[in-house]
């Protein structure tokens, strides 16, 4: 029986001749076949990126000595490195408050099948959107908010996520900040919507403010979630024209579209393992 | 002899019925036939916008009458009103330091004839755009600025303004910030371009900060230049995508292309009458 | 009891003096208070077009007489005239086949109430989507289509249409064509979306002919559906860019995002009353 | 003295194993620092692609050593490769007519040192533009072309490509269609600009088609000139919104920015060794 899937390895590492060659030699000496290779080096700062995927069918190495034996070249060049296959179903935990325009997306993908994940579990602190879940068999656990329950909560949620096995959280519009522990606990392994174009306006009510201000284009904004608020690494964003005409609640609905296809396409590269995050920045390979 | 020309009605006011029947009324008394008509409602604010333009050409009253015959109108709904006429050239200066994209694009629309206007001066605080404006047989001022002589140049300045019977100034990467006396002489007549989708990067070297925070989209912004930099009336803003592989040094390549767009129709929009700012927003009819 | 809702009229006629003024002088002298007034004369065609909404609290004349009392001036102009009331809840019947992302997008939005609408019936030629109307509580009619029973077939779903007092047909990505007969029982009642720029690539596969010619910008396009396959009035179009690296899966996969929002804002502008189709055109008012 | 300038090599060739190790093993082996390397597999066609820069600087080999020693690889795996230096000025000869925008584009760009080429020649079948030669210090070549007298003046135009030494020849808005043996002489050497979104409205006046149709987006495109009207290779396209509000003339107007941006990018694109044409399709290395 043949092995579809294909392997992924996503590497960082100091800047330094004979990287691509050492990777790419690796491969073809255990019979790889190369996919898709994107490299990038940063030359400011030094660094090298690189993600290369090859066919697991034909490959020499069984899945489960791939690390080990590459750990020779890792460890040579003080890489940094990630190793993946494209067949692995990841669980995604979707964090909501009440607006529902970006979990319905979200929903639908993995329904349609757009999304090759499980979608096992839906948090949030409000219980308006449990009848969504139901519609989609998903789990749905309200774990209220208030400054006196945070820390106790938040335990709680942690602990959901590893009872669930849950490998990526995603904010869909989700109205509660993550404290740093929270955050500390899953490093790029959140993906969060914002809803302008960071860092402008960033905080409260971004549409009021840029209603506001007069702009003439809006944006959507998804980044990885780090304890600085609307700070973290960005990885992707989305822009459309508005006017004079736009009233705030006009801005709010079209921005409702730009939120979902931001978080969307984030989610995606993220599950597609094409994102690597460094220095509150990401190299998004495409 | 006929007159191809038209005339422009700019009107702002407090919102109230009747306002665009009494506007069209008047005009349909008078043979006016109407080419376009946009209206704009600030239902926040209160506030009521017009903009009506019709051939001048089979109309009733001669050009130099059109206002007295209009203020009955305009005082009984306490009007503001802007009266041109479409075959006026307004008179340009543009002012530049040495960067010089968008002064290349600004000469070349008037010499291909896409700007009905005359640029007759340009003012910098460098030498070296000076050929430039010679190739295009423009005059060429040179007014440096230090700490010291900032307020007589300004002056001078103004005076030249003066002089040349400036209608609009435009700062094409004019490096120098306009005093609040300067900025008052010339209300909504000074238009400026900032190399950053505001108000995301204000201030000096927004390239190497959209570079820092690691956007995925760039953009760049044309507004009426008020006391308060970079926070004038926006006018018009552009944008387009970069990646992580775009260096500091591509930004800002890629972001002339930008910085020429976003002031090119600025000005074009405030040369055809389609501009009407307030409460540090604007109005822009399509 | 006040009433919040709005009229709207909806009017083309041959160009001519005094349309504006007639039309707000006749809501004046009926306190009728204007919250929208957009005109366009397409002076080529010597075609005027109007949108005027307003207030009916405080409106002189009850819902039932304005259509008559309009009829005067109406009938001086020639006008072509809707009237369209803000509260009515359109009903809406989506056309699907198996593809499923557009039917996810309208269901999700009519579900978040961002659509005032109701969507009581589904109509598929196949059986697979049936599961989805039930998740939503919609009715599903499987109307299977063969050469031998298209035209029967197609009475039976004219007769649906009239059962369920359908006011717009919306194709989520029908395959079927509909015949010349059906198209002219529902003239500017279908939107249909294209999933490609029309005019380029009509027809069938579009994601693999743009794949064939390397373009390197892909789009999607809405439009009322006649009997000229693909060659309706276009309402709203939509792209975004690709490279040598899009296969065809991932420009079918990316066009999926361009489809639903193209449609979603062609049916948002035509439930607004905000499109006016003339001479295989449309004028949307924005 | 040190060598700042940047080799490149870009390669097809068919898709098989070990490619880019063959590829970077070598650029090791003499000590080359690579800056930026990039690939493509078509799947479909089974071809590889690459481009790779590394800096002279410390490489191995003299320039003139490069192709020989490579030809080793190269003729191992079948690759077609072109071999560029960084710091070589490519001679460019400008092709227009009478429209000027384009041209003005590019000449500023060559004016301002965005562009790091020689502009020595502009090519024209009318007078209009001689001016403009003029004042930028360039060859302005008068070549009228009559049905009688196309092939003659069409060698003779070759001739000139030969005595100027030009490496690119650019389409700016030229309105004479190029026979098949002059587009065979320079494959991949000419570049065009057509101001439509291809493959809609091929031919002339598409912006009066565009406006026909009553398109809600009109667009540019940059391709390499084969012997087939406006089929060649697609190098870059660009796009905007139009509204119904849009006459043919705002069309032509908002398009000539289109026009300027999309070649000057495909241009550049070229001029950086960035693009591989294949079938009728580009690679853009970006």
């Amino acid at each position: 029986m043949k092995d579809k899937a294909s392997a992924i390895l996503l590497i960082s590492c100091p800047d330094q001749q004979g990287i691509v060659c050492a990777v790419t030699d690796f491969l073809m000496r255990h019979d790889g076949n190369i996919i898709d290779l994107e490299q990038h080096t940063d030359t400011e700062e030094g660094v090298f990126f690189m993600r290369v995927e090859w066919e697991l069918e034909g490959f020499a190495l069984p899945r489960d000595q791939i690390s080990e034996k590459f750990s020779l070249i890792a460890d040579r060049h003080q890489m940094k490195v990630e190793l993946h296959f494209s067949d692995y179903r990841p669980r995604v935990a979707i964090f909501v408050s009440k607006f529902s325009h970006c979990i319905h997306d979200l929903l639908a993908r993995r329904h349609t099948g757009e999304y090759n994940v499980d979608i096992p579990l839906i948090v949030s602190n409000h219980p308006d959107l449990e009848p969504l879940a139901k519609m989609y068999g998903v789990d749905y656990q309200l774990i209220e908010i208030t400054k006196e329950n945070k820390a106790e909560q938040e335990q709680k949620t942690i602990d959901l996520m590893r009872e669930y096995s849950i490998d990526l959280i995603v904010l869909a519009r989700y109205m509660q900040i993550l404290s740093d522990n929270f955050c500390r606990q899953f490093p790029n392994r959140i993906i969060n919507i914002h809803h302008s174009f960071l860092p402008a306006f960033v905080g409260a009510k971004p549409y009021h403010s840029a209603h506001q201000r007069g702009v003439k284009i809006i944006g959507a904004t998804s980044h990885y979630v780090t304890s600085d608020l609307d700070e973290g690494p960005i990885i992707e964003q989305e822009v459309m024209r508005v006017s004079h005409k736009d009233s705030v609640e006009s801005l709010i609905r079209k921005g409702r579209d730009l939120e979902k296809v931001v978080l969307s396409r984030a989610v995606w590269a993220h599950l597609q393992n094409r994102v690597l995050a460094y220095k509150n920045r990401t190299v998004v390979f495409s």
